[in-house]
């Protein structure tokens, strides 16, 4: 990770668009396009956010008419000076202006260096920085939500209230120590007990969401099961194919859809393929159970599909499998317009046609059901990423060690000593307080795409 | 094709990188703009050429952090009112932004819509148009360079040129015709034919330049021919792995290196495959031979290569196939390192170890000069597209029989008639004069992508 204050660029864009975007960003921004472009004024007379037409030159030949929107410091990402050049998206244009720039005395960019950057600048604290990569690799609602969430802040507000709150009990206990000969007790112990309760507690909630946040990022993993030949890959094919008819409303927008996943009522779903569910003496027709079974305990949602024409036994088969308290099942009756006539669906259960395509809105509705996503369409914090979540479970431990040596009626000082680490945990989320050190910034940013 | 007023809104770059820009242009651009974006003022407000921070709003949700840029007819690529907005880039956020604009009455632009808007507003001719297709495709510095030249217009004013000079003999010969009772000639008859021949020269030059262009854009063929065993394939790989090599220099910019073909010099070349040539009377090995013949006939360049190590005849074979005179071939002795000592190249042939990578640098220089790429990068209008040879060799039709009939005495007026097709065809190329026909600019911006 390198954290210098070379004037660095990078391409921002994907190759193959009517237009590619090249970033440059640091004190010698201007400078160095000034050397290569060609408009009506120079750049460094430019005023900021102002849009000028020129040519990009690599000595007398014309390497494309351009585009160079300038940015002055602060008021721009890196909150240094920067220039967006906009040429014609020919990979070969693009690599020019990038070797141009570097001759110049640009620098290629690492991943995430202008995030980086951003947040050195005080622009954005580590966790938001976080939700800007989120936020780039988001392809549905509920992602996007989680992402826009973190990235307004709501949630590192949240996490600076409770660290504002641990350290201000810190100073009250702090304050005590200078009064010590006088045994006075600024901070009331039941009061402080019950603040550092109320800060677990909310610890607890955000930990909580984690199941959620990481369902939502990851995508929710859904098993359908059911015994052979209940109509488990044409639900499948039925489920990806709505979503294909969805996504491609807008054409030329969304691409490189994944087999088996699909965006339903805005959340991403991940269907886990399995084997049909039956005794059976055969060994690889076992190991095929085995693995749904592994599905079962690995899924979000387990969906059972049963026949609706099958008589005795197999119309209410017993459940094979146990779920988690955290799982939802969903029991989906198919093959209804093949049914006996006299058919009762048992309460609770969706019919479906998967064959026709009858019931599949409503088994849609009842799997966008099972993901709570209320909360996040109005704000809602909650985590996504296990930095986050490691970090809270820190917190959460080094609290319970502080509420322990409470009970044991330890001294303030010593006490303040125990509170601190929490503070630090929750610190290290947003990265405000203290810089992050290097290995932590390194872990973050690489995982970043070029040009962010 | 749609040729309306609406304003037209699509994705401008490819899906995949750290922003995304939406372009909308049409006279309601910034009234359906400030519908979804909150600024601090209002777009329709704002100057031309800036670049404004808001946020796109769905309702109460926010969708983005954006920038907006403010483009005023005319000053703008379309000449319309125009607003890039630049995103974060996310699939999901790119199409949510599409489907808000849609919303808000925007239309969703056809391929290649945003430049033939240009065109109609006169930015561009038809031929500066193409070239713009043809630049985002350049993926080299020669295809760039033929790009470039086109669309900078020089092609375009070469040809006008010619247009305006027929345009000029055709009215004096209709002058004429104003004084056919008094029997003069404004239009010297010698005068005349010289005019018409050197048009007729300029007009062949530039249906000769088609070889060049043509082999520019599409990549040069070169076959590499030679007896089984004398290290065709190691060359090959030789020559793929510099390229590969170069390209990766600057990383990140470049994808889809496809089989075969290497960027050598700045230029593209397209390496076929042929099987060793032998006197033989195996029937499959014969259809190998007799496809390495065809890929002879197909290629611009031929590379004989030779075994340095072999004695007797085949060290210097005669040449088993013949070439037409804009066929360029080049003798290679392959393993010089292994060759008997005293061995001597013969002159003009060049010797390399396709292993050791000795003598590749002269076989690419070889190869770069046998691409004359000079011209293109002084501005040469060098003709690339299919679809102006075909006009240019209509117009060369027409020029040939207003000579006849020139030869056969006619008439002023008759000789005019001659001349007016040859005035069209030429017209046809860069479209000016008249707005295209239909099926013209639907067969030249279909193969547009979007968002250009």
């Amino acid at each position: 990770m390198i954290l210098d204050h070379d004037t660095i660029v990078a391409p921002a864009t994907a190759p193959g668009g009517a237009i590619a975007v090249v970033r440059v960003s640091g004190s010698e921004a201007f400078v160095l396009c000034d050397r290569i472009f060609r408009g009506r004024t120079p750049l460094a007379a430019a005023a900021g956010n102002t849009v000028h037409y020129g040519r990009i030159l690599d000595g007398e030949r014309v390497v494309d008419d351009v585009l160079a929107t300038v940015f002055r410091a602060p008021y721009s990402y890196t909150g240094e000076d920067s220039v967006e050049i906009s040429c014609h998206g020919s990979s070969y244009i693009v690599s020019e202006i990038l070797r141009l720039l570097i001759a110049a005395g640009g620098r290629m960019a690492q991943p995430g260096e202008f995030t980086i950057r951003a947040y050195l600048a005080g622009k954005l604290d580590l966790s938001q920085a976080e939700a800007v990569a989120d936020l780039i690799a988001s392809s549905n609602r509920a992602a996007h939500a989680l992402a826009t969430n973190q990235m307004r802040g709501e949630y590192s507000e949240e996490l600076e209230g409770l660290r504002d709150q641990l350290l201000n009990l810190t100073s009250l206990l702090e304050l005590e120590l200078d009064f010590s000969e006088e045994d006075v007790e600024f901070a009331d112990r039941r009061a402080l007990r019950e603040t550092m309760e109320r800060i677990g507690a909310e610890i607890d909630r955000l930990r909580g969401s984690f199941a959620l946040g990481n369902a939502i990022k990851q995508g929710v993993a859904v098993a359908i099961v059911g015994a052979p030949n209940v109509g488990k890959s044409t639900l499948l094919n039925r489920l990806l194919n709505e979503d294909r008819a969805m996504v491609s409303e807008i054409a030329g927008t969304t691409r490189d859809v994944i087999e088996e996943r699909a965006n339903i009522g805005g959340v991403l779903f991940r269907f886990l393929d399995t084997a049909g569910i039956r005794a059976t003496e055969d060994r690889l027709e076992r190991m095929g159970i085995d693995r749904t079974m592994e599905s079962i305990r690995r899924a979000q949602v387990v969906i059972r599909l049963i026949d609706a024409q099958a008589q005795g036994d197999s119309a209410a088969p017993a459940l094979e499998f146990e779920l988690r308290p955290d799982q939802r099942l969903l029991t989906i009756y198919n093959k209804l317009d093949a049914a006996p006539e006299g058919f009762r669906l048992p309460e609770g259960a969706i019919g479906i046609s998967a064959k026709r395509g009858q019931g599949i809105d409503a088994l849609c509705e009842a799997l966008r059901e099972a993901v709570d996503t209320e909360g996040l369409y109005h704000g809602d914090a909650v985590v996504s990423n296990s930095r986050h979540y490691e970090a809270l479970t820190a917190a959460r431990e080094s609290l319970d060690r502080a509420l322990a040596g409470m009970d044991e009626g330890l001294p303030a000082d010593l006490l303040s000593e125990e509170i601190r680490p929490v503070i630090r945990h929750l610190g290290e989320i947003t990265g405000r307080g203290a810089i992050a050190p290097d290995e932590v910034l390194e872990n973050i940013f690489s995982k970043f795409c070029i040009g962010k």
